[in-house]
Formats: structure tokens, C-alpha cells, sequence
């Protein structure tokens, strides 16, 4: 489950390619695939990327040899395949007006046949990336200034998207009218600073100033930062930002993410209690959510599972004899702690259900007597559109499977789902301005077929 | 803080090397410097070993290259500069029976007088390793069986050492007379295995037998598992392992570490009485005693503070801009959380105190009204000679500062340490069995001052 | 001096992507920098490229990932900087007729105001390669077959070029009017091969064809190869094939290039006789010639200096305490049989003379008595616009200085060039076949000046 | 075909381990398996090595940490394998004398009986290196001086050595009785310099001063250089390191190995005349035989074979395809040159015959009317137990073939061998200080069958 990408930019700092490093560092969870930093050394801009960790990717020589004030990066979500560097972003090219550069954040849905008709009139395409899209759009307006070219590529996109810009002289945040994804905005001394999430601003040591607002760009340049408003606002965010994204010290719109699910599962509590010994959270996923379980039930909570740091992408599964490897490799759960007892163990949501099905084995193995499951967000069942990598529909077991077939598949004894509105009463913002769509199938944004395109993406 | 290895070993398995691979992989924790594995292939021991991490110093041909069933592995801890690989262990050399691994795992205390004595007599040495100085007396006992040459050896060592012996037909198992530093016996099919931990067994799916016990040799051959009382025992098993060292999943002497450390939380929560609103840990170190202190004292337990698992080694500082960079880089704390509130802070231990004045000042700044700090161990004020690498003694701040001092360094409202009897008090052992030099100076075992080869060992 | 690449390309062969990699790997002196290969594998284009050289930058596994029966490939010369990746070749797009992949060698002289033209009507650019120019002018002509959008694009261009293009039907060879850069036809069993040299045709054991023609493009696809004359030729080929890039072993115009530069070497000796002892090359440039010249001349032919073929680019300058250090670390003279002689130093060409002085200063040290220089190609006076990668004219010690100037800086006893005539007559082609701008600053196809886009190329 | 090692060492030079790195480049084709130095820092030996090339083991600042000024080096042959970095040299240990460092090249023949002795008396052995039997001798005498210990330990083994070790304050040279393998002695400033050829002198810029002579040791420090004969000489220089190893710019007795060789091609066409009309050399193992051949018969010397300079141990084979892809992606005869000629190919050596085999098919495949092989020494029948990795005596093709079996097998028109005395008349120096054992099976020292020691070095 992984979305496509973290943004981070910052404008009138003299160590921008510096704090860029680092956002994009506090954004890694957003995205391992790659990285990339697009900063202004002296008349022109400059692109280092890399298939990669951002701590992997840049050395300090490459940062250093972005040293400016003024830069935009971008972490892209992992996959397989190495010949994808095509792919890595900020994306930076060569137009008419000069040099520009994009990192985005999301799924455009109709982008099959925009680039149907700009390849009828004399585009070609490089990568397989909305970025390119959207430049190519910009790219055909020549007249007037860079926003009324941002503009009219605006309008004929639809879907996701947060994007940074980068010009010779401006920096550009853009949301699209659905706010589907996040970005904010920062101030750290004089300089403007953007990011997909609040934890970025912090390591930076950025104040939080407010989010880009639905159907608003933020064009920051010498003259400071000027608000346009190029479409009208219906905000419907990605609940699942707060159930799985994001880092649990972001806030989005006021709320803190960490303290956001706690009361999910203050509220799983509510709609589905159980007489227990324990509330033991699946690390780290579950974590915030059990303690709000264990304080709204009074079961004690407890960290009943190790989880091992060391894991890399380079490990070796040496043997087929060890049955469940893939989990007890990462997790293991404390006998000890176990024995006898009768346990809730809460986790942030099941997709598949295959690894889910292993954890409870391990800790059956482990000598638990009775174990209930509680998912701390409603049953998954509809792909997304906007931007998620969730698998196909017919791989969510939720899609398919009653409540009952899921529990015996598990086997556990018992299982619960936080509810639509019990998750939207629990966030503290109004209810409508959320996306549920992997939840109620509801998606507000129609979009296109999967084309040519959009199975494209997958090949490469 | 880091201490010396991890030791694993199994015997009658086929698959020893893949199983070693992953009792290592568990045991990471206890050294990322080195691994190594030594394997009987064909008629002959083989070595294979690497500098970092587990994962990294083996490929999928190198384990599969060292298939057999019987072997023994070794990590070592970290340090800097690579052309110490010839430290790295195990250690396999010919001598006059033939060939022979060993593992080490502690510190000899009199290995300066016995590398002169061997010197004199006619010995090379090519590491600064106390395993070659052991291996190098047994060499000189050509008479009788492996295990008579290793009794020699036993004979005139001192200090602390967990060992594992591979020859071409057995696997030993040694632990000093005060059992310092652990060794564990697990059974998995008709196989033996010895590991530093419990949490190994775990992984590899072995059932737990017993510990090796203190001034015991257990000699495992295709006869079964024999045991060899070579010295009276006085237990005096290093407290620091409850404390700091071990996962929380391992266990020692029948308890649980998490429970240990979530009981010194309780007896700290006794000892140190406070009110406040939360009881928040330093991630990952002081979570367990969070759980015990928030238990006895009432006072509700939060995760406060995001910790980011995606550093790694190569994370550079791009900037000297950023207060606090090494602790926020690591850690965040979430503001919404501690704003405007009383927090007792965690942790298991402070050794220079310089992290966690940084850690604490990044918890003021994020709004906390009053910060409590409590440590889940007594003032540490003495080094350590039996094998783990604390600083120097003028370094460690409790050996030269008053608890007055200390809370005014940290710039906390107040302070409170484990007592030495809370502590010996909560394990649920006898208090006898525990070396607690580093918090009393009580040396049990007397060592030689520094001479010509512990100063080497630091130099590389 | 470096040039900038060499390109090969099979259709209808079941290991096409396996002979390419062979193909280039023959080709690897005509480009260092990157190397590239595109493979229709199942229905679509697939490219695979990175920086270095061809047998470091594909692994078995990348190659057998392009296993297909068609396939182009590209290397690149060598310069500095990583980031440059996004120029390595081939360029493969999608665009209006599926896609479409190209390597170039040679370089266009128009492609400034050609991309101006693009990109003021909506065209961004990636690359600074002149691939990128000549494919965005395909992708403006949609209409008829992909030859005719090619012809479209030779149109517009002008200057050096040699082509291969390959859709998902086709492979197709192209060679600009004048003939400037080489490409050759192969047969092997029933499949056609393209290549910068024959070299290359004889390690994959393809039997040479004949040239494509200048002027001439060439269509490979399921109905065997079709030729399209589609403009006058009027051939120019570059005459410092002959004298440097191509390999001994090489075949153009049917003649031999290391026949030719034995040729070079003879009339080099009936054009500037001396009386000395020994003729020695500078190895490996004056090999041929030097042969030639002690031919012709009777003066015994001596490998007078050892090359040390270890030297790598990772090759670091530890001291800067030896003299000479660049040329000692490569060559070394054998005193033993230069001293005391009157030696004649033959030498492909001389640019900006420092490498030549410190060659002869190793000479005259290990006692040479006398030393006359002989360079088997003109002076060397002017730039090349049509794609080698010469300093500036004003680095180019012949274009500023007299024969005598260059004389006393080499600090020779005597210095003699061949004669543009002398090596025009030797090749045993029609002489008004060449390129010689170099040497007479006859430049045949109007150049623009160095705008935006060729600053550009240097900048990276 | 592999010999041992290259030595390197300089005392009383500000820069020596950067000189020592420049030596050992020098030296690359004696070695190219591993790489190591050890230099005086501060006070004590340091060692840095790794396996293979100099300029791939050492980074600019693994030399700039062992500035200093006395520092030995030591490459070491290739093999297979990459677990033994353990045998790298130099050996340094630490003994009752301080740090002593060791490395050797050649090969003792006794050390099989040595080792069980040492062993038997308590040494443990962590190589199979001869280097490690030797100092384990010297650490077994600790009475009187350094060079009272090395003699000690001279006068037990037998067999073929050339050495270079390093105290904290003195550096030594030793040869053998026999002389087999080389060392000379060289001067720089006030410096000396031990090199095993005169080349290393050339590229560090030091003076030759003479050989260290059979049966003595030069022991160099602050009071100059000192010459202790230790033993009777009685010469026996390898005859191959004229053949084949040396670099043809080295001098060893006083005579150029290049001129030797030439020497050799001119007997080789006294004792095998033919009438052709080319000499060819193998490259570049034939060339300086070729020269004194073409010389000696008047018949037209050429370089009809391309040699590609590119292969670097990565090149994979991407297909069966291609017949004597072996051979052919190295070296590519030219077929303009070859066709329809009677040509002569020289070469230095054929030890099993298959390369030569392929070599020969493909001159052929050229075109070449007649093929007349001649090899620059005599037929190689026997093993060598000196230190040269020559195959087994059965699989060299000498020694189980009549010359008429082997010029079939070869498929080449005629064949002829240079004889054992027309080798020794050629190089100028008394015919009795040879060891010719590699072709007339005169041993000059006794050799112990190859036991336990013998076979362990393969193995590993």
C-alpha cells in the first residue's frame, strides 16, 4: 500500500538545496522508489536524482553543489526495476520561456487522452509520469505569464494533485479543487517554505503558517507570497492520509494525525468492545489506535510485539523451512507477555488479508488464548483513482468476503471495523470534505478507463 | 554504549549455515560492526565474513556456498575505519589438531601478561582479539581432547566470556565462572543450537532448553549434548543486559526483558513519585519502563515522540544551521501532544548526558510545561571491564555530578534514578547473582590495569 | 579528442540484444561515457542505459531482460559529471505512431534555431542531444509511413549525422548527404546488422555488405532492406577516422584504416627523410604509421615504449613529487634502447602539444641522442563543427604557432608533418571525398554560430 | 600462467607509501589478485590491502593515512574466490619483537614439514601463505637482532624466495641462495628502494644501484645499507621472468628484457627458418620475439592483430553463439593484412595449446594462405614448485606430445620451438645461472612431495 509521492520546496533561504535534503528526508515514508532535487545554481536550474533512500541517493558533494536559495525535491514511491530513473522526479525540461521544473503529488484521471491529443500534434513523451502531462500542457500556452500557462494546463487536468513548480524566479504550490492530497505552507526566517506534510516543516525548523487551500495556487517569488485562486473549491480530502500515510506528529487541517487515531480508536472501543486482557498494537501501524482503545476500555495496553530495526532491502530469505518468515523476520511476539492471555490487537486496516493472516498465527503460536481483531478504519473495498497504489479490486478481501469469511480466514475470534461515520465523527473536521471512496465505492471525480496509459505506468 | 558480540551456533541441522544467517540477523542488535560464519563444508571448516550489518555482509551464494549442518556465527559491534576486518570473528586457524573456529563474546581482564608470556614463547598475533589470545593457549596444549586444551585455556583467562567452539566434529559452548554474559541452549529437531539470546531461538524456531550455566562447558558431537563442569560457579550476570542490551523479547534466567524493564518503570514510579499528565518514552529505549511506570503511577502512557526509522549510516548533516539536528533528525516530537503539559520522559539510562539534554530541550520547545525525567537504572558511575564499551569514566556525568547538577544540565524540573535495590529488587532473581560494577565499582573480578593491548584495541 | 559515438543495430536475429552488446563492446573506443540499448521486447520498446563502459554497465541479467530478435544500441563519449545520465542514447519516446527509439553520431549544425522554432510552438526538451531535436521534428509530421516523417526531419536538419532509428516494425539506417560519420551494412544469416565500423560486424561474425550511402537511408523490416535516396550525395567523409578514431582493424571506402596509416607513415618518410637509427610509435596512436614510416625509410622499427595497460580511471595522482607523472604512468621508455640513438617519434597528430612535450622529455631522459618528430596528419588548425569534440581553435598549438615555434616548445630536433596532400594521395580513394576542415578550415555545410544550445552542451 | 607477487619498499622518503603505491602500479602484471601496504605511522606498522588492482584497492586517502617515510607493498597473483583476503600481503603481526611485516614472493618447498613442526610445538596459522611459516620461525627465535631471527629462520627453509620485511625501525631485503626470483636495489635522494624489477625504479624515479645478489640480506636503515651474505650463492634465475613475466622495460643482470627477447626471435629464426612473407606477433605476449625474428630473416614484420583494450574482468559472454568468442572478443586479425599470406606467428610460450588453438583458427578464418607458429622458448614440460602457477605437468601439452602431434593439434603448417641453448646463448649472461627446470626438469633444489599444506593452498 504505498502512495506516489512527498513534496517539499523552499524559496529566499541561502541553504535551500540544504533544508530540501532534509524535507524530503522527513517525507521518506511517502515514497523509497526515488528522489530527486531540482535547485537554481546560479542562472540556471539543476536536477541530481536517484533511484533510492534520499540518504542513498545524495552525497554531500551533490548537495553541496546545489547550494542556492531557492529549491524544489521530490520522494516517489518504491517499486521494482531499475531502468525507471526516467521516471524519478522533479522532472525538469527545457520550453520556451526557459527552464522549468514539476514534482507532483497524485493521479491525474484523464491524462490518456490528453496525451492522445498532444501526441497528434507533435509531442513526444519521455517518461510515463502526470508530470510530463501537465508540463507538456504548460508548454503549448506561450503567452502571457508562467501562472496563466499553470492555468491552463489546470483546466484541462482532472484527479489528484499537489504540485511544486519551480521557474528561474518563482516558486509554485498548486492543490487541486478536491484537496485530495496535502501540502502546506512554512516560514522559516524570510524564506517560504512547501511540503506535503507538517513533520517536514518541523525538522526544518519551519513555522507552520496555513495549508494551500482546494483550488488554490501559491505563487512566491521576490515580491513575497501572492494566492490565486484558479477554480472553486470542494474540498475532499484523503481520509486515508490520517488512517496510514501519514508521519503521527503531521497535522492536517488542525488536526494532529497521531491524535486523530487514537480517537479512531477511542471509537472502535465504542462500536466494538470485548472483555480482554490485553490491547496489543501491530508496530507500528497500530500503535496510535490501541492506546486510544486501551484508554477508552480501561484494557491495559502493552507493547506485546518486537519489531526488528534492522530489516533492509538487501535481506535474503535463506530458507524455505521456516514457516511465516516474512513475519517473524520483521515481528515477534513476547511468549511471555502472551501466554494464556486474551488479547485485541489493533491494526490500521487489512488489505489482502495474507499478512494480516500470519501476524494472528504467530501469535496463536505464541500461547495467546483468545484474539479479537480490531481495524482501526472501515473495511477496504474499492480501489483508488486519486493517487494510492492499493491493489485491484478483487485482491481486497473486503471487496469479496463478508465480515464472518474474513474472521475465519484470520482466524480469529473476533472482528471489528471502525464504521464510515464512526471514523468521520472522530476526526474533529466536517464530515463532508473527506474522500471515502476506498471505503463507499463514492468517487467524486469521474475519470477514464484504464487506457493505454494508465496500463503503461504498471509496464515500465 | 555497545557491547562486544552476539554468538550463534547450531549442530545436527541441515541447513546450520541458513539457520545461522538468521540467529545472527536476530541478534544484530548486539553488534553491526562485523558478521561472520564458520561452517564445516565438505571435510573442512570454511569462514565467510564482512564488514556491517548481517544483511549487507551476506549474499544468497556466499550462505548457500556454506550449506552443512553444523556451524557458528558471530556479530561484533560498531566501530569506525575498515581495515579492521581481520577483528572480525569468528576466528578459524590451523594448529596441530587440525582446524578450529571460536567466538568470543565479553572481555578478558589478564590478556596483556598472557599475549607477553605467549610472545616470549615463540607466538604471532594478527589480531587484537581476546579469541586469539585464547585460541593461541589452547594451541599449546597439544595433549588429550579439544576439550582438555580448551580447560588449559580456561585455566588461565579471567574476566568475562561467553565462547563457541567449532571443530571438525564438535560444537562447544562456554560461559565464564560468574556467567557475565549470557549463552542459551535451544532445540530444534534433533539439532542443538546456542545463542547470545532467546529472541535467535525464536527466529530460527528452536525451543528453548536451559542456559549454559556459569563456569559450565557443554560439548555437542554426534553423542548428544554432554556438560563439563570446568569451574566453581558465582554468578554475577551483567545487569546491563536487563537494562539496556538484550530485546525486549529475549529472556534471561526465566524473565522476560520487557517485563523486567516495565517492573524497574513500576519501582520507579514508587521511588520517584510525580504528577504530571503523561508518562511519555524515549523512543525505542524507554518504552518499556514508560509502560511500567505509567501502570503503577496512574498517569496515562503516550508516544509523544515519532521516531524515523530511515536513517542509516550514510546520512550526512548538510547544514550546521540546524539546532538539535542529531536528535531531531531521529526524533520528532508531536507538539499537539505535550503542549501545555507536566511529561515524565523515560529513558534507561543516561551515560555523557549530551543526547539527552538535546532530546529534552526539543520536548520544551514543542510546548511541554514541565518535564520529569526518570532513568530505569541508578546513576552510572563507573566503566565497565568485562566487555562493554562505555566511555571513559571522567566522561560518564554521574561519576563527577550530583543529581543537582545533572537535572540542571538537562535543564529538567526534576530528576529521579532507579535505586540499585529497586532495581535487583524488580528482576525477580536472587540479588546475588548480578554485576553491577557500573553503578556500585564493585569489581568482582580483578583486572589488569591498561597496557600495551587494551590501548591497541582502541587503535586499530 | 574524443568523438561522439558509435552506434549498431540487428534486425531478425533471435540473440539481437546479446550482439548488440558485442556490437558496442567493439565499438567502446568510439565512446566511453555511456552506453545504451533499446530491444523490442513483446509488443514494446524497451531501453536499457547508464553511465560507463559497455561490459560495466550491462549485467547477463539486463541483457537477457532484452532477449528479442531486434535491437539498436549506443555508446557515448566520455566527460565529467553524473547527473548527465538523461543524454545517454538511445532516446527512446512514445509520440503519435507508438514509439520510437534513436541513437546519433555526428553533430548538427542547425539545432539551435530549429529548437527555437519547436519550442515557441509548444515542444519541451529533456535532453540536450541532438536525438531529441530530430525526433521532436518527426513528431510534427503525423502523416504517411515513419520514412516520411524521417525525411521530414532530415529536411530541416544539417550538418554530421549517421542514424539508426528503430520503430516496432523497423530498423533504419541513415547517412547525411555528405557522408561526414561512417555507418556500415552487415549480413548474418538472414539478418541485417548496422555499425559504425566493420570492426564490429567481424566480432559478431557478420559479413560486411557495404556502406549506406550518403544521402542514403535505409529500411530494414520484414521484406528485407529497401534503400531511399533522399537527397544528392556529396561525401565528406572525415578524414581523422582515418588518421585517429577507428580501429586498425577497421575497413572504410574498402580501405583498410591500418593499411592506410602504414601509407600515411610512407609518405610521411619520402616527405620529411632523416637520417636516424630507430623509428618508434608513440603507442598505441603511431603504430601503423611508424611501420609505414620504417618501410619506406629502412630505418629499423623498434617498440621502443612500454605502455602499462593497468591504468584505470580510478587511477589517483598520490604525490605531486614525479615528474612527468601523467605520460610516466602510462608509458616508459626502454633505455636500454634509446640510449645514445638518433630517434624518429611518429605520432598521429599533435593538438595542444603538452602531452607531446612531456613524452619527449621522457625520451630525451632516457638518452636519446636525437629525436625528430613525425606526425602522420597535417597541423592541425581548426575546430570541427561536424561532431569531434577538439579543444578551441585557440588551444590548438598549430593554429597559433609555426612549425618552428612548435618545434623548440616540443624541444625536437626536428618536426615534420604529412602533407593534407601527402595523405590525401595515400588513402587510395578519390581525394575530393573528405572533410580536411581541421586542416584547412574548409568547412562544406554553413554552421551557425554557438548559441544557447551549444554553450548548453558544455554546461551539462 | 600466473606467477607469485611483486615486492615494493622504500626507507628515508618523506612520500614513501605514495611511492610505494606508484611501485606497486609498476608492478601490476606480477599480481593482480590483491593489493597491500603497510607504512610506519606515528609509532607503529599500519597495513592497508584488499583484493584486486592497485587503483581499485587503494582510495587517495587509504594512502594519505600511511604517509610516512618507509612503507613495502606486495600484489599478489589472481585467483578465483573473494574469502581470502586473508592470504593478501604483506603480513603484519605483532611478536615478542614489536610489529615485524613480511611480504614474499615465490615459493618454499618445504614448508609442509615446517608447519607440522611449529604446530606441534603450539603455533596456530590463520593463512596458507609461506609468508606466515616464515615469521612464525622468526618469532620462535628471540635472542639477539632482527636479522639474527630472519637468519634463523633462512636456515630452515628451502626453496625459492625473495622477501621484503619491516621492523618499527629497519626494512630488509633477502634473495634466496639460488636467486630465483628478482630484487633489486634502487636509490632516490638519500632513499632506498627495493623493487622486484627495474621498471618500479623507473616510474618512482629512483636510480638502479644494483641486484641483491643470491644468498644475501640488505638491511636498511638510519646508518645506510648493509649486506650480509648468509649463505654460499649459487644462481639459478628463472629463465621465465625473461620469457614471459617481466615487463619488457625491466633489466635483470644487466640485460633489457625487451632486447632479450628480441634476441630470442633472432635465434628462433636461425634454428626455424621458413619462407613467408610476414612475421606476426600474438599480442602482446609476441612482439618483442617477432621484431628480432623479422629482423634476423629479413621477411616483413606486422601488427596484423587488433588487440580491444577494453575487457575488464566484468565482460560476461552474453552467447553461446559465437565461435572462439575468447579469443576473438581480444583480439581481431585484420583481413586486408592476412589474406592470401604466408605469415609467421610468434609467441612467447604455449602451455596447454587451447588458446593458441583458437588463435591459430582465427588468423585463419582471416584469410591467411599458410600459418607457421614459433614459439620464443623451449617446449614447457615440467611443473615448476618455485612459485609459478603453472598447470600440471598433465595438462601441459609438451609433456605428453611430440612437436609433430602438437603443430596438428594446432592445425598450423609448421612449428618450431626455440631450443633450451639457442635461449641460453641469447641473453648474454653465463649459461649456468639459469633454472631451466620448466623445460628440462632439472630441480636445483629438493621439493617435498605437495602434502596437507600443498593441496590447502588450492583449496582455499
Amino acid at each position: 500500500m504505498k502512495e506516489y509521492c512527498g513534496l517539499f520546496g523552499i524559496y529566499g533561504h541561502p541553504e535551500a538545496a540544504q533544508l530540501t535534503y532534509l524535507g524530503l528526508y522527513a517525507l521518506q515514508h511517502r515514497g523509497q522508489e526515488s528522489a530527486g532535487i531540482v535547485s537554481k545554481v546560479g542562472d540556471e536550474l539543476r536536477c541530481f536524482k536517484g533511484m533510492g533512500l534520499v540518504a542513498d541517493v545524495f552525497k554531500a558533494e551533490n548537495i553541496e553543489s546545489l547550494r542556492s536559495n531557492m529549491a524544489i525535491g521530490h520522494v516517489r514511491y518504491s517499486t521494482t526495476g531499475s531502468s525507471i530513473l526516467k521516471n524519478a522526479q522533479p522532472l525538469l525540461v527545457d520550453y520556451a520561456r526557459g527552464q522549468v521544473a514539476i514534482g507532483h503529488n497524485g493521479n491525474l484521471v484523464n491524462t490518456g487522452s490528453i496525451r492522445e491529443k498532444l501526441e497528434q500534434t507533435g509531442s513526444i513523451f519521455q517518461t510515463t509520469t502526470d508530470s510530463e502531462v501537465f508540463i507538456q500542457l504548460m508548454a503549448r500556452h506561450n503567452e502571457g505569464r508562467l501562472e496563466d500557462a499553470i492555468k491552463y494546463a489546470l483546466s484541462e487536468v482532472r484527479g489528484a494533485y499537489s504540485l511544486i513548480l519551480m521557474s528561474e524566479t518563482q516558486m509554485i504550490g498548486v492543490r487541486d479543487p478536491n484537496g485530495f492530497r496535502p501540502l502546506c505552507i512554512g516560514v522559516i526566517n524570510n524564506a517560504y517554505v512547501l511540503a506535503s506534510e507538517t513533520c517536514a516543516l518541523d525538522l526544518v525548523g519551519a513555522e507552520f503558517f496555513r495549508e494551500v487551500e482546494p483550488g488554490e495556487m501559491v505563487v512566491i517569488d521576490e515580491y513575497g507570497l501572492r494566492s490565486v485562486k484558479y477554480a472553486q473549491p470542494n474540498q475532499k480530502f484523503c481520509i486515508f492520509e490520517y488512517v496510514y500515510f501519514a508521519r503521527p506528529d503531521s497535522n492536517y487541517m488542525g488536526e494532529n494525525v497521531h491524535e486523530v487515531r487514537k480517537r479512531f480508536g477511542m471509537a472502535l472501543a465504542k462500536e466494538h468492545p470485548v472483555d480482554a486482557d490485553l490491547v496489543i498494537p501491530v508496530p507500528d501501524s497500530g500503535k496510535s489506535a490501541a492506546l486510544g482503545y486501551s484508554a477508552s476500555s480501561g484494557i491495559p495496553f502493552d507493547l506485546a510485539i518486537t519489531r526488528n530495526h534492522y530489516i533492509g532491502r538487501t535481506f535474503i530469505q535463506p530458507t524455505p523451512f521456516i514457516r511465516d518468515f516474512g513475519v517473524k523476520i520483521k515481528l515477534n511476539p513476547i511468549k511471555k507477555v502472551l501466554k494464556g492471555k486474551r488479547v485485541i490487537v489493533v491494526d490500521d486496516s487489512i488489505v489482502r488479508g495474507t499478512t494480516s493472516k500470519m501476524r494472528i498465527r504467530t501469535i496463536r503460536d505464541a500461547g495467546a488464548k483468545e484474539i479479537h481483531m480490531r481495524i482501526s478504519c472501515p473495511p477496504h473495498k474499492y480501489s483508488c483513482v486519486y493517487g494510492i497504489d492499493f491493489p485491484s479490486q478483487k485482491e481486497l478481501i473486503a471487496a469479496n468476503h463478508s465480515l464472518e469469511d474474513i474472521a475465519q480466514y484470520l482466524r480469529v475470534d473476533s472482528l471489528g471495523y471502525l464504521s464510515v461515520d464512526g471514523m468521520l465523527d472522530s476526526i474533529g473536521v466536517d464530515k463532508t470534505k473527506f474522500c471515502t471512496a476506498c471505503f463507499t465505492g463514492d468517487y467524486c471525480v469521474p475519470f477514464e478507463e484504464k487506457g493505454k496509459y494508465m496500463t503503461e505506468r504498471r509496464r515500465k
